[in-house]
């Protein structure tokens, strides 16, 4: 038996999330189906993270074994030949028996892109929230801030579940760095946050409540209170999809150098 | 009777062009529509030029006029919550009645681009040409630069026609600018030509020839062979549309620049 870590990217538009549905386009599905078509075995393929309907990832990453012979570059060009051009095998890597998307990983980054220019360029409506009003962003840095450490993130979860595990009930989650900066064009501002690991919906409700603040409706001190509260309904909205990437997965081999 | 100028930005991908088809959408069908929505009269929309389907646009600009009492601003803002997202107006102002977006156009800057990494990012499949194969840049950028000037381009033409007139048989035109260049981040080569007016297909087909020229089946100086021997058949192939941007066009007010 081989074991194989693949890099994957996609444009989450046309899909309905990661994870396989039976009678809908997902980017699992598209994977797993290329791959049994190679392999001719019942490849299963894990992912780092569940993303959601019309979420996009730059570097999500799965695994899956199998007695195939072929190599891990052979694999990575049979996929990208065979997949549509919404998802790339950004990279591919053969791996030892104890290698798991989902349980070696030791944290995600994930990317919210929120466009306030004028006018979203023809070329970037798939992939931004449109938010041209004003908005403290100083304050906002300030909550986003609030965010690192170990809390609570019940007030920041979806009404069931979690991305990575539906039986984990405790809503503790670790946040390493979050920040949030405008791009070097001036025209987007991006929410960058890198944690263990993340509730349902958690991002885009860190996202939501973010602009409450930059609107004035909540305080950067508010973040702190939201942890005790325990109530979603007191955060700020899930704001959608279309604008949230999933970055990277840090493995064991990566994941020294955040911890240093 | 009131005269408009619109910048015009729009996703080619998803449109059988800039012009007008009875039974098909196209960019000018899809704002026409919207004009004629919003004014209630039977508007016509000239454009500087016509993009060919699947060819993108970030300053296309159109014009039109009209009796209605709408501001700039307010045809520009109505247009954009009409349109679909993959067509914006970039800006909208009032003219005088001697504007015309096509015949009033002093220039226009069109950019191709090539994507050399070795696997196209999803975000991005729709706007380059994937072209990942050695290439010798240095000589690409050589004849590039012999572009610029006034030629015959006859070997760059389709087959038939010009984008701006299909009357016109001179097949001269004029070259200000046209060069080679990678990205900041080093994955694409851009292929930007700035001319007063272009024959139909022809920055497609300097770039098919460019690419025979990286490849090493044709020398910068075949270019200027090129124009003496008139022959459509001997410079490279018309390269698809998806990798080309009509960036932006020079009307009078911005002419200027480019001559001093």
């Amino acid at each position: 038996m081989r074991y194989f870590k693949l890099t994957i990217a996609y444009d989450g538009s046309d899909f309905h999330g990661w994870q396989f549905q039976t009678s809908k386009p997902t980017v699992q599905g598209e994977i797993v189906s290329v791959l049994r078509r190679l392999t001719q075995e019942n490849v299963q393929l894990l992912g780092a993270g569940r993303t959601d309907a019309g979420v996009h990832a730059l570097g999500q990453v799965g695994s899956f074994r199998t007695q195939s012979s072929l190599s891990a570059v052979e694999f990575q060009r049979a996929l990208n030949a065979l997949l549509p051009p919404t998802i790339r095998i950004v990279a591919a890597e053969e791996k030892g028996p104890d290698f798991s998307a989902r349980w070696s990983a030791k944290g995600k980054v994930y990317r919210y892109r929120i466009y306030r220019g004028k006018v979203v360029p023809p070329m970037l409506w798939r992939y931004v929230l449109h938010y041209p009003f004003p908005l403290d962003e100083q304050a906002m840095g300030d909550a986003a801030a609030r965010f690192v450490g170990v809390h609570d993130f019940s007030s920041f979860a979806a009404s069931t579940g979690s991305e990575d595990d539906d039986k984990e009930r405790n809503m503790e989650r670790e946040i390493f760095s979050a920040d949030l900066k405008r791009t070097d064009d001036g025209q987007e501002l991006w929410f960058t946050v890198h944690g263990r690991s993340f509730l349902r919906y958690m991002v885009r409700k860190m996202v939501g409540t973010l602009l409450e603040v930059g609107r004035g409706k909540l305080t950067p001190e508010d973040i702190d209170r939201l942890y005790a509260l325990k109530d979603r309904s007191k955060s700020g909205p899930t704001v959608p999809p279309q604008g949230l990437f999933m970055v990277s997965v840090d493995h064991d081999e990566t994941f020294r150098i955040h911890e240093s």
